[in-house]
């Protein structure tokens, strides 16, 4: 019966225009509120252009077809017209006021500006390029989609930040690594002749929450995209990507010369092969005047590099920087390494990376992962954040979820992206947090050709929310996830309240139901889906969660003060003082820093195996209460998108309560303590859970 | 400048409910000629359903979404409707002429016919089921969507063949081998818990051409999906499919029991693997009841199979029916198989089975493609049509264009169907085609998950045209083009006129600028994509294309006649007769059978060599008149559909382009004559295109 009811519920998503999802944010549903929507045709009757250009053209297109969507009205095209887009060299009789405004907007800052021209009142979008003016129309639409008032506007924006990528890990035959929303959006076999729609949308998407740089390629590099062949099919993306505001990245594969060239060497102090990148730059450049640049991964997890020819890293990243200076071009060389042997590999990235600090060219950037291990739940921030005064750096955040539940569980990551841009470094002293050292921002993309781009819906959240905090990283995340919210779905306070309350809950949840207190790193081998603490039959060390929880009869958690391995000694002495003290280390870190008793005694006054389980099942619980909260909330949305979500939440919770059970049982095999009484019984014992074959197809 | 004005051409695309393709040929856009609305809703006022069922939910819940697409109503439904679905035992006062039709209308044949029930007029729609129910649904709507009266209905529908499958080539990592549309539609990975609205659509589409099974992996097969744990997820997917009359096979890895089921063999007389097979299929239709079957490639391009354990076909398919017969589940065994060693890859599947005939057990099928060789632009009908009288038959057709194009090239596969079912095979005298020799029909889908399911619009064309002759294969291909125009764009002569033609035409074009008078196989080593005649470095000779042109000073083609491999000797005498008289075999299979003189006198009055410059010449330059047809009708589409189909014309022309200079440079290298004058010069040299390097990443 249960199986019938579903099916009876399918139903009603059969029609016409289902909802899919496909138009993320941007999807100009009539504003409901009659007064408001008065208001804004008041404000909003007509457009007038100044200056012609791709890049306009996409900006009033936008806008128009927007208010379309929003107000039911076609806005009129002309002279005279009431909203005005306009570089200030074209605003007529433009003011002192306007002027200063615009002087500090940059390149890519603007202002959206109630204001008189020719005596009548006009709400202006200026800024100092055509990209600034279409990020303004974006602007100008979400105060609409959010239902703010626009009949008097004064707002300057301008990004904290100039370089805010996409990190697409899209191999050439559309698999994507680490995907978890379908194929790679490239259809590299049909271009460059067939640009399908979906390349115009992907680069509305950014544009509207300000990404202006993608890298299309996989770090995992494959040498044939620098073929001329390839270089073709990306110069047609590039050339629609450019409308928006949007430059293209490619990652080179450092034996290119060898696969491509035919040298026999890959070698960066090598003559011809310096001249053979050059002579490639050169070439890109011809095809793509404006091309961004390139990504590295090198020496890392089998990929080659300088190394490989006994030259750092610094040697290898300004070889690239030498030829692509000349053009402007940067080289994002990637600090994620761990090839070398250490006894923590907490500690690699630093010690590779920190004695090169001002080694390298001007035009590299070093790019770090947040944390120093792999995109986990919870990571302190990688002690390399400021570390490296000389040399600037960019932050890596990880938006598809590879170790986050990937296509399944709804977790909003900004509060994750915040608490690492916001934790102080002290390397400058106190004030000196993360955000303060970088220069750019990264992330690693979590799209796909699904319908809805994202695989779960709630993901878009997470792409959305990298842009708008890769702008302005001061931004709070219930800001963030509220203009989501009444973008995707509705104004209404009866439902953004709840779901905001969901969101913003769901990756400390996520943190408790999977890795709480510090655990690190022990979801399943190569696919990294599900629970397995008990890992430890891969080659290195390093890759197994053995090594990383270091459970045993005493107590749990890898020791890296200085009685262990003194990875501590990396951060700023506030910092390691903090984390080195376990009776100031807070709880949420424990685990990474110290191998902690089974009865310590935590800052709630449970002991460690208590609190190891409180937090496992009061999190399992709560997931279970969003699916409460979710579907209590059917009348504010399509069926489709509903019954999606709905599924979605189901497969969490059941699986959030197979992390708990497999987690406590195992670990209880250690702490050899009982369950606190009250709590749920494991469903199965620990040797079904060892047992469960798992089996991923990615 | 070409470049900016596309690009502003791209704009008008942008908005809210962009047209994607997404709704295939179910668009149920409003009907815009008014007194045929009127008509329509004079008969189509109101619904009365006879009994309940998730098949009948389906199809009133269809009915209701098409007929408030296309006329605007929301159809009630109660007691006294005016359309009434229902099955003969429900049908008040039913009369013997309603009886009688029902009598022919088998299990999935359905009425639609205008009576008088208590009464008041009724267009009643009825089958003995109520899948038969839902096609009659589907029926119904689909003369709504093409402007047919629907006044006074008499129609009677019966399938001519019980078994329509679509076969998917889709691997477990979601890639489809020889797929050019995306990842595959099954999300393994979020399944059983989360089925996704495209299932269901999936479903509806096939349900709305009689498509009544899917085989859903790949005949390079991967075990795994035999696991329980992939069953249950197989389960989830049987759910829906079975609301839509459509069953479930999957492709059964012939090593299995040793993979899976960790014995030391998977000879099919042993007693344990026999034991093994039972087991899992008796497993199967505990979760599966109505589980439709397996698919077997065994021994053929390195797969496991009975001839690993000196066993033939019969042994091997005999103990899989045996497994599956208690539950009524068939076996289709394919006869796509060349590894054993001939002079001539085209007698290799003939050879193999013609002495199995009457070996295999009742419920097993051999399944058959259309040609000798493989899914080329033309091939004759496979010998064995007819030639294992004994031995049920399926017909094996390819939707995706392997061959053909692949993604970008729009060729309207129906009249190669129906060339191949009309063929005569003279195997029980004068009036035995090929559709006479068969118990079912299969094809190798296109559909994946880009949104358009099909990547080229028109191969939307392809998978309705398989759907409908597998139904009926008397049915017409300009038939099905009509319905498939109309339902897909409009019904206005001033398109479907013009559209039709393009379609009907485009399967010859395609021949001639590819694979002319019977050359066959000069793709691409690999990937099969563009031209490579010369290609002769593969380790077997039946994979390189020399082998199948064999150009020499003399001549071109491959003496399959008694003179030569003697392949014609496995037809029917007057098959054979026909094919092996020079001046009897028609030109379109010329090189199929002989190696012909390059001064060999053609039916159009040219030696062979200008008749193949003019093949080559002609077909490009019609691919050009169909680019201008088809931008002479953008008034007709919307801005999407329309630049979609214009940019893969552009690419469709430049390449015959490529294919004609290609050969016509390299076999003139043999023929040593000269380009009649008038034509086209080639664009380069033959080095140049031998230098190509077409990388593909499939």
């Amino acid at each position: 019966m249960k199986r019938f009811a579903f099916i009876l519920a399918i139903f009603s998503a059969v029609c016409c225009q289902a909802e899919t999802g496909y138009e993320l944010w941007l999807r100009y549903q009539p504003v409901s509120n009659a007064p408001y929507a008065t208001q804004c045709k008041q404000v909003l009757r007509s457009l007038q252009v100044y200056g012609t250009s791709p890049t306009l053209t996409a900006a009033s297109t936008e806008l128009k077809n927007g208010l379309k969507g929003l107000l039911g009205i076609s806005l009129p095209l002309g002279s005279n017209g009431s909203v005005v887009l306009a570089r200030p060299e074209n605003i007529p009789s433009i003011t002192p006021a306007i002027k200063e405004k615009l002087a500090k907007a940059g390149r890519e800052g603007y202002i959206i500006y109630t204001t008189t021209i020719n005596g009548s009142k006009k709400t202006l979008i200026s800024g100092n390029t055509d990209q600034a003016i279409l990020y303004g129309v974006f602007h100008l639409l979400r105060l609409v989609q959010t239902a703010q008032p626009v009949h008097s506007l004064d707002l300057l924006s301008v990004p904290r930040s100039p370089l805010r990528l996409l990190n697409h890990w899209d191999n050439l035959n559309r698999t994507i690594e680490r995907g978890y929303a379908g194929f790679s959006l490239w259809q590299w076999n049909n271009l460059p002749g067939y640009v399908d729609q979906r390349i115009i949308d992907y680069a509305r998407a950014n544009a509207s929450i300000g990404i202006n740089g993608t890298v299309l390629t996989n770090v995992n590099a494959n040498a044939l995209i620098l073929t001329q062949e390839y270089l073709l099919k990306v110069k047609a993306l590039a050339d629609v990507f450019r409308i928006y505001g949007i430059k293209t990245y490619l990652t080179a594969r450092f034996s290119a010369p060898i696969e491509n060239g035919g040298l026999k060497t890959a070698d960066p102090l090598d003559p011809t092969v310096r001249n053979w990148w050059k002579q490639k730059v050169d070439s890109i450049y011809q095809l793509i005047p404006d091309f961004g640049g390139f990504l590295v991964k090198a020496n890392s997890e089998g990929q080659p590099g300088p190394q490989d020819y006994d030259r750092n890293h610094a040697d290898g990243a300004n070889m690239l920087a030498e030829a692509i200076a000349p053009h402007k071009g940067i080289v994002m060389w990637r600090a994620f390494v761990y090839s070398h042997t250490s006894d923590d590999r907490f500690k690699q990235a630093y010690e590779e990376f920190k004695p090169l600090d001002n080694k390298f060219s001007s035009n590299v950037l070093v790019q770090v992962k947040n944390g120093p291990i792999d995109f986990q739940p919870r990571e302190p921030f990688s002690p390399l954040f400021g570390a490296m005064p000389g040399t600037p750096m960019m932050m890596e955040f990880q938006l598809t979820q590879e170790y986050l539940g990937q296509s399944t569980h709804l977790v909003y990551e900004a509060p994750l992206f915040k608490e690492v841009l916001d934790a102080d470094t002290y390397t400058k002293g106190k004030g000196s947090p993360v955000s303060s050292t970088l220069s750019g921002f990264a992330a690693v993309a979590n799209i796909g050709n699904d319908m809805n781009w994202c695989g779960h819906l709630f993901a878009q959240s997470n792409w959305y929310a990298f842009g708008r905090l890769s702008w302005d990283h001061q931004l709070s995340s219930e800001a963030i996830a509220t203009e989501w919210i009444r973008q995707t779905f509705t104004n209404d306070p009866a439902f953004v309240k709840p779901v905001l309350h969901i969101m913003m809950r769901s990756r400390e949840l996520m943190v408790n139901y999977m890795t709480p207190l510090g655990l690190t790193h022990i979801m399943y081998n190569g696919h990294h889906y599900g629970p397995m603490p008990w890992g430890n039959t891969l080659g290195r060390p390093d890759w197994n969660p053995v090594y990383y929880h270091k459970a045993d009869s005493v107590g749990i958690g890898f020791n890296r003060t200085s009685t262990g391995s003194n990875a501590l000694s990396q951060y700023a002495a506030p910092v390691r003082q903090q984390f080195e003290n376990i009776n100031t280390c807070p709880d949420d870190y424990l685990l990474w820093f110290h191998h902690a008793s089974w009865d310590h005694r935590m800052q709630s006054g449970r002991n460690l195996w208590d609190e190891l389980c409180y937090r496992y099942h009061s999190a399992t619980d709560s997931v279970r209460q969003m699916q409460q909260q979710w579907n209590a909330l059917q009348r504010f949305v399509d069926t489709e998108r509903f019954r999606h979500v709905q599924q979605m939440l189901a497969i969490q919770a059941s699986e959030a309560a197979w992390w708990r059970d497999a987690c406590l049982l195992y670990f209880q095999t250690f702490s050899r303590k009982p369950f606190p009484t009250g709590y749920e019984k494991p469903a199965h014992s620990l040797e079904y859970y060892k047992n469960l074959h798992f089996q991923l197809t990615y």
